[in-house]
């Protein structure tokens, strides 16, 4: 059988760096993952039904796949994306998947490329390059991989070394599928997120609607400002009754307020019913970020703020198949004004945890690391979505390791819904760390012991603790 | 004869990745030059007519050069640089060419300096290095080679390995001497490329003088929108008769616009007759960048955005030498929502090509790269002016590739009027490109079969294609 | 003895870059140390005491240090560090001193830890590392050195190989302490540096109050814009009197202003009683800045400005430690635009020299190396803060050299109080350029005669040159 991937992929060139992050790799290769973030579906652990197809399980919900192909002119409806608007797509996993492997060559130096080639060999036992003469006998070989017990959700938990796995749920998510793995008595274990966009952000779709939902669920008068946050309140309580330790929040930017309370309850009355100004609406979301970290401060949750991304940017595209389609591109992003009314409301408070994350890496070594490196509750998030990558995470180390060393970092996130993925990204992860940190002992910055024990931390500890999991 | 050159000039440090840089290089050192973009001067192979001194040559015609001299105290006027106030100018080429002889080690670690020894040694024969001793020997070295037949536009044409160049003409222009070289049956091809600057920007000098112009050309109403229109529309079938195939537009920032057609002829009325308030001139410059997709649309003209260079930073200096004299400088540049206007408009449509620059190297991997990763028309222009050079090439593909791959971007432009250095500088592109893939190949991202395709592709066949030539 | 550094350390990691670089270093390593900006205290050299404990002499002043260990829970007071409120904070050194070192490890990767060790190993003597198990061991040892007259403030300046040193002093000081070096005898020299903040910034702390002891301390009627200009006139005179010959301006962005001298006068009327708005205080900044640089073409003096940074972002630890405790964050910046108005007042003038630095490191290519590449005042100071340290250095050079040069740098500022750190500080940099030469050298676009002469100015003569020390 011939290798898709090289042993010493992603170890630096010289040769004493090669060795030195072997070395650490050795030692780490093989830890459980630790999964603090991402986006599977509980469903699968809760039902443990057979994955679909290969089209159907690997290209058609995976926006790093298909937002390639639309770029080289293939249309998100031969590939079986769905539409929102009754518009007809390919359902023919077999055709979409040779749509796929003719335009595999795409994929040359991406992330895709290595998650997928990983996948391949190491999980489906492939051992030929995709393309368009093998689409078929890869589809086949797949195909009928799937249909083992052996490629159920919980048997690939569980050959993948999984330790604790984190999906993310709405606030008015009832939760049903944690309370049944739960109830299974099943070993694995599969906690949820806090993500409360639906009922933060004026701008989310059926916002008022869902203020009502809220308010139903929790019993709460959420037409009043301080019910509405009571409701958050109990609502927290209930995700952390299914295993949540962290909320988060993904906001247009990471703008945060601190308005007096007379103000926010002003302010929560013009957004409630829709219609309030933009100006309005980004002021309620910067305040409701300062409103969040105040229940941290309370409850314990850590919490997460992914900022930065302009979300569906092509009307066209989001008229036919609606959100999440590949079309959401990053800006420029500021930190230090941004957070300063969250910070100076509970920056200090001990206990309380905020990790950062971004899309703008010219923040790093500007903004995060001097931040992080200074205030105690601030953590950075590995490098997030389109820097997911070998040279993204190594451009974070670079960027960051200097001005907020290893210690205000949390480990890696995969992050993903592409299950399959999740031992390739954290690979990635784990060689690109044990490449920086050889780049490191062989330039005479850190001595080999204590590249050893960061590489550990990196790869395990450090997630564990800032997680709290 | 000592060389200037390294033979393994800008291969990776390593052995590993020296050796796999060489084996790309060598099957596409020497490929045919395709140069979509640049500047070279129609009229040398219209004519070909010998160059002058070597001065006028290399030294005052080349911003690059006289801005590192300035940088250091040399004056334009002493470097021969015409002025425009009539003030007196240095004109005699040996000594412009001692002035800058005596400041050659300014140039060290530079890509002018890699530029220059290359042509010194490959074109001329030169083998010492540049300084104050060995101004006068290389001058009439350079002379005596510059008064040979071989030495003339067309025989360097055909000595370069050119295929195929473009030059760039003002909306303006006759084309006259493309078509004198098209009628000399010269089998050498020199294509235009339609620039429309000087009748799309309000700021341009002589804007509305060069309107009346236009109409004038085209037999158009240019004192109304749709006519104005129209006449660019016959403009560039004009241009493409003469082998256009893209056009060009340099704008201080990448601002689109898509106004209602009434709102869009009420700006123009506006910015027609000069005086208009400078957010009417850029808004101008925003719906027309927009008109100009919606001709590509219509006609196949592949489009390329050049934006961000704040132009004429010097008042001093724009004075007494006027534009173009090594003062302009780049500013950080949005696309994300600067694109919008256009992208909704043109964004999705087949056969539309929109290739991207930028001199803001941030926006890469935050915008560039997720844009072309995903909208079928886009695609990224190579680094660009003060980028395109070893580092400047290793950065954006190291920070575009992840994201957009390699089939998102273009080859490479010399964009230069110095002619003698093309060859250089393709060279310099094809060496930093394989160096890239090499590195990609050592650390296991690419396999070695793949990276001889792609460099292939890289140096020859995006160029082609892209531009349609 | 083991050795806490490798001898190669900061090298290449190939072995022919390693080699290169070696050799260039050792050409370097033993140069004097010039020193042309930092914050050492002249009452240092003026009184010739002794250093206080380690942990009062290492930690307690370092924000490097602090900040790292209060990011991870250690409260400033904790650590010593004096409070402005009157709240109590640890007085003994040893228990300081041992809560560093239990935190030892969270300098790993960071140049705070490079320095240490090379404080540790070469001034100290010592050869084990910092731990909680080796605390008290490491501060007896080190107290006992700092109790021996070959570790006074002068010996040391000796023993570092000091060439000259130059302080900062506010435009306000006496100067005494300079004065008192002078007329010792000694033979360091120890220069002063202008700079006005405390009477240019209408938000720093005293402001008015500022400008009425300058008009005291002068003679000037600074109530009116004439008088308080000639002010400055004098104290810079003075200053130049104590050995000055560089101003230095810490503001909070790049803006300047070239107003009208009536509009100048009127701006200054309206700010200097207090209470003017943002706008104008920011703008009296600006214009100021413009001023000083027309001093300097009047009186020669070398001008400097640091831009970007938030100063003082946490509210509740400027209320209870006051400024400069760690929470100074950078922004972004921006120079084109800011500059342009002093540019055009004094750019071209002959003998102007301003050098330009920054905590927004994506300025290096963008706009800082194109304007310095042209201007002939303009020179680029080294990275600064966040950014003195190896990927600092190195991405200073990789981004800044292709468009400057090296000859438009100004060699390397230690920027410092922490006195014991100098020495460890100009090695890392001269290590950096060094490493960063061979790479040149041994991909070829710089010849290895040219590396040494480059190194040696990189390390001398340009510092000396640039501040015409």
């Amino acid at each position: 059988m011939v290798a898709l991937l090289r042993e010493d992929r992603l170890f630096p060139a010289d040769e004493a760096g090669r060795k030195v992050a072997a070395a650490l790799y050795e030692t780490v290769k093989a830890l459980p993952i630790v999964s603090p973030h991402g986006h599977t579906e509980p469903r699968w652990f809760a039902q443990n039904e057979p994955f679909p197809d290969p089209a159907h399980l690997i290209v058609v919900p995976d926006h790093y796949i298909f937002r390639m192909l639309v770029s080289q002119g293939v249309g998100l409806a031969e590939l079986g994306v769905p539409s929102v608007d009754g518009s007809p797509v390919e359902t023919d996993g077999r055709k979409i998947w040779r749509r796929f492997a003719e335009h595999y060559h795409l994929f040359r130096g991406t992330p895709t490329r290595l998650w997928l080639d990983h996948t391949f060999e190491k999980l489906f036992g492939l051992d030929v390059r995709l393309s368009a003469e093998t689409a078929d006998r890869s589809y086949d070989h797949i195909a009928e991989k799937l249909s083992r017990d052996e490629f159920r959700p919980r048997a690939l938990y569980e050959r993948f070394g999984v330790e604790v796995i984190a999906t993310t749920e709405s606030a008015l998510d009832d939760l049903k599928h944690h309370r049944a793995i739960r109830d299974s008595g099943w070993s694995g274990r599969v906690v949820t997120t806090y993500r409360p966009d639906a009922v933060v952000d004026p701008d989310f779709a059926g916002f008022t609607d869902n203020l009502r939902k809220l308010g139903e669920i929790t019993g709460c008068d959420t037409l009043g400002f301080a019910g509405y946050i009571e409701a958050h309140r109990r609502r927290r309580a209930f995700f952390r009754e299914h295993g949540a330790t962290a909320t988060d929040h993904g906001h247009p930017t990471a703008r945060t307020a601190n308005l007096a309370p007379a103000e926010a309850a002003a302010l929560y009355d013009r957004v409630k019913a829709g219609g309030a100004s933009p100006e309005d609406r980004e002021l309620f979301r910067a305040q409701m970020l300062t409103e969040m970290a105040k229940l941290s401060v309370e409850d314990g949750m850590v919490m997460q703020i992914h900022a930065g991304s302009f979300r569906n940017h092509s009307d066209g595209i989001f008229a036919r198949f609606g959100r999440d389609k590949g079309f959401d591109i990053p800006q420029p992003t500021n930190y230090v004004a941004a957070l300063k009314p969250l910070l100076d409301v509970a920056g200090l408070e001990k206990g309380f945890t905020l990790i950062l994350f971004t899309l703008d890496e010219t923040v790093y070594s500007r903004e995060l690391a001097p931040l992080a490196g200074v205030y105690p509750c601030l953590r950075l998030g590995p490098p997030w979505w389109f820097f997911d990558s070998a040279e993204g995470m190594m451009r974070f180390r670079q960027t960051a390791t200097e001005t907020a060393g290893f210690y205000n970092t949390v480990g890696f996130n995969d992050d993903t819904r592409a299950f399959c993925s999740i031992p390739a990204r954290h690979d990635v992860a784990r060689r690109v760390d044990c490449a920086y940190l050889a780049g490191l002992v062989t330039t005479g910055r850190l001595d080999e012991d204590e590249a050893f024990e960061v590489a550990h931390d990196l790869t395990y500890r450090l997630a564990k603790e800032a997680y709290r999991l």
